[in-house]
């Protein structure tokens, strides 16, 4: 083990490990690691690193450990919580792992290296019988590795589970270089503490991801759209209630009233609610609506085409608010049995600190996960911290979480006591310790330092 | 904090937390927690203390920490790798921790303490619109903070996972007496490492599990059962990969020939197949076995108590195995597609070793979760080790693992280097050594001591 020699050693080390193609210290071609693509989190870096396979990762990491230097690890940047912005240190990219395996047929699992992008996933098992079930908007750009890491979720998380429930086996380097492989994808594998889910969610704070095995879902020979427009917010949250349950029920979105462009004025929230299944879903799915009050209006989509339309009207909130400008994004979940609480309150709670800003709501109800957008405030004025702890402590005294799937970063760091006993810190730092004693890995994510 | 007084000292600080009734220190109140219901594992204990709540229990593993005794936590002793067998310290009986809370609707959850049994959780839920739904044959003694530490999988974990996944909330209490409490329940919950995913399968070596939250299901409207012979292994094999993709399929349970009362001699292997949903799943069930081959005789059973007929077949070949002696119970998984490989591999390993003993094949085909039952040498004797070895070394080599849902406990510490690299195994030690800086959790399980 050699000495800690500086960075310029450090820098001639990394080129020796991943080519000199691949290690990028000019400010010019490092500016596009070293800040969030929403331009909210701007840090620097010693270099950026792009190694090719786990071999140089692993390399790579014992270098940074034995020059005692912060370790970074990054994958499509799509993060919401600054929790792949460098603050000196070494940034590992890994979208040079591209490796996309064959289907296993009998257990519908594939492995996928950390640099591929959800988009390919999709493309990937596309005219399979097969499909990886989780999407969210930032497919394109957000890679396995950078999912894996901070146990992405999205619109099919209420079916599917979380990225840790998709993750059936795991490539990571660790804070001394050491490698971890269990790729073996089985359902029942009780022989020891489960790194892979302990890794799930970690957020690069315990080693980093280099592959991962996927387990995908059969793909449903019938899908069934429904959009549903209810009299009010306590009618839609009961209709959310009574879909969820079905078995074959794997999204419900909530769109408030304010996200809607309602020149009427009505008021009247929207759910999106997909179903899917071998046995098509449509009749159970409108006997279920059929029992439920304040239903005003159903339009049903069946085919692929008014599907997409559908989902249009979701997937265009978030635009909608950016036109009106930076909005002040807070990710928070609460038990559903406490959203009839949560949802009228935030608007409260916001208008007490900022009078003026307006409050959208929206997001995965059936999860209990609501997107709360501020604007109307400047979101990077300290007004702006208020309204967001504002919002979190209110999730919280409704027995919900500070972050349900952006994860904590850097942004959310300084709130998590919110959310986490003194005990469960403890038990975090302990678990950092004992995996990473040097404390090199990401160091201020998840208030880890 | 104390010193290390002596284990009279000890008895003292116990019986004044839980007081004098439910501190048991005379062999024969002792015997029924220091020996596994097998009668396999002999151990012996100090003390066996009864708290009544997690305070209780904080401060027993407390009180045993200042003196530097090992804790042994126990539920209801039905576990099969003497992970619950003392080898001196105080054994902490989980079992009045008996609470069942209501069901909450909008999520379909109940906290539960760890003292239940699985057959009182399924009573709680009974006449709900809900259900547990994991099940085995223990259930009238198995505990759910035993199914937490353990893992628990059963006949039902292909469609519902094993219990790491259905805890979606976990109070323990850790070995330095400190409590961790987290029963939100959320679905999307990312703010830092997951307790409760580390704690389910760690074996009490991290913490004794005290309440879980625990994710019901909704209760089908339609359950089928179909009772599958077919005219050989393969083609049992090929019916299982069939039947598992379907939406609604719940258990595919293999029973090889040799299992079957079957005086033609015909060899013909038994799958059962439980399918569940909202809608009746028996057309896609009766169509998916139409297009397999080598089917011979389907029975089908659509009300309650033909059902449990069948799964009668099922669950007899434990008891018929019994009959013929005691068996060395062997559990293994691999990969589904490499079953074919694995079952008739087996049968050849043993009888390498043993050539009059009897291998018996069953199990949860879909998981790739078999029981390898071998009868006819004694399976106390070191003929038994060596046989249990060659099976774990075979299904290690078809990418399996030596322990599919029964655990490492101490019985299979010795052979988990076979199923986990020296890298992991530094990761299981690192995150025990940052939990239980004592080592005072369950030593010798999970090989970690």
């Amino acid at each position: 083990v050699r000495e800690h020699t500086g960075a310029v050693d450090l820098v001639a080390d990394l080129r020796a490990i991943v080519g000199d193609a691949h290690v990028l210290t000019e400010p010019d071609t490092t500016a596009g690691f070293t800040t969030d693509w929403t331009g909210r989190f701007v840090g620097r870096a010693d270099a950026v690193v792009r190694p090719a396979d786990v071999g140089e990762v692993a390399a790579v990491v014992a270098a940074c450990s034995r020059a005692g230097v912060p370790v970074v690890p990054q994958g499509g940047n799509t993060g919401l919580v600054g929790g792949a912005t460098p603050h000196g240190g070494v940034v590992v990219s890994l979208v040079r792992l591209g490796a996309v395996g064959s289907i296993d047929d009998a257990s519908g699992q594939v492995d996928v290296g950390a640099g591929v992008t959800l988009a390919e996933v999709h493309a990937a098992v596309a005219g399979t019988p097969w499909r990886f079930p989780l999407d969210f908007g930032a497919r394109d750009r957000a890679t396995v590795g950078g999912m894996v890491a901070t146990n992405a979720g999205g619109v099919h998380a209420m079916a599917h589970g979380t990225m840790r429930r998709r993750v059936v086996g795991i490539e990571a380097a660790l804070a001394d270089g050491s490698v971890v492989r269990r790729m073996l994808g089985l359902t029942k594998d009780n022989t020891g503490y489960d790194l892979a889910g302990l890794l799930a969610g970690s957020e690069g704070t315990l080693g980093i991801v280099c592959s991962a095995r996927l387990q995908l879902a059969p793909r449903p020979a019938f899908v069934v759209c429904a959009l549903v427009r209810l009299s009010d917010l306590e009618s839609a949250l009961a209709a959310a209630r009574a879909v969820a349950p079905l078995g074959s029920t794997e999204a419900v979105e909530l769109i408030a009233p304010e996200c809607l462009d309602d020149p009427d004025g009505s008021g009247s929230p929207v759910l999106l609610v997909e179903c899917a299944g071998a046995v098509d879903p449509s009749d159970e799915l409108a006997a279920t609506l059929e029992r439920c009050d304040g239903v005003v209006e159903v339009a049903v989509a069946t085919d692929a085409a008014r599907q997409r339309a559908l989902w249009a009207i979701r997937d265009g909130v978030p635009e909608a608010i950016l036109r009106t400008g930076v909005p002040v994004k807070v990710d928070v979940a609460v038990p559903p049995r406490r959203l009839g609480e949560f949802l009228p309150r935030v608007v409260e709670v916001v208008a007490e600190i900022a009078p003026d800003a307006k409050v959208w709501r929206f997001g995965h109800v059936a999860d209990g996960n609501i997107h709360v957008n501020v604007t109307g405030i400047d979101a990077f004025a300290s007004l702006a911290d208020e309204v967001e702890e504002a919002v979190l402590r209110l999730a919280v005294s409704c027995g919900g979480t500070i972050s349900a799937e952006h994860g904590v970063g850097r942004a959310k760091a300084r709130w998590l006591a919110l959310s986490r006993s003194p005990e469960e810190l403890a038990v975090l730092a302990a678990i950092k310790a004992g995996l990473d004693p040097r404390w090199i890995m990401n160091p201020g994510v998840l208030g880890l330092r």
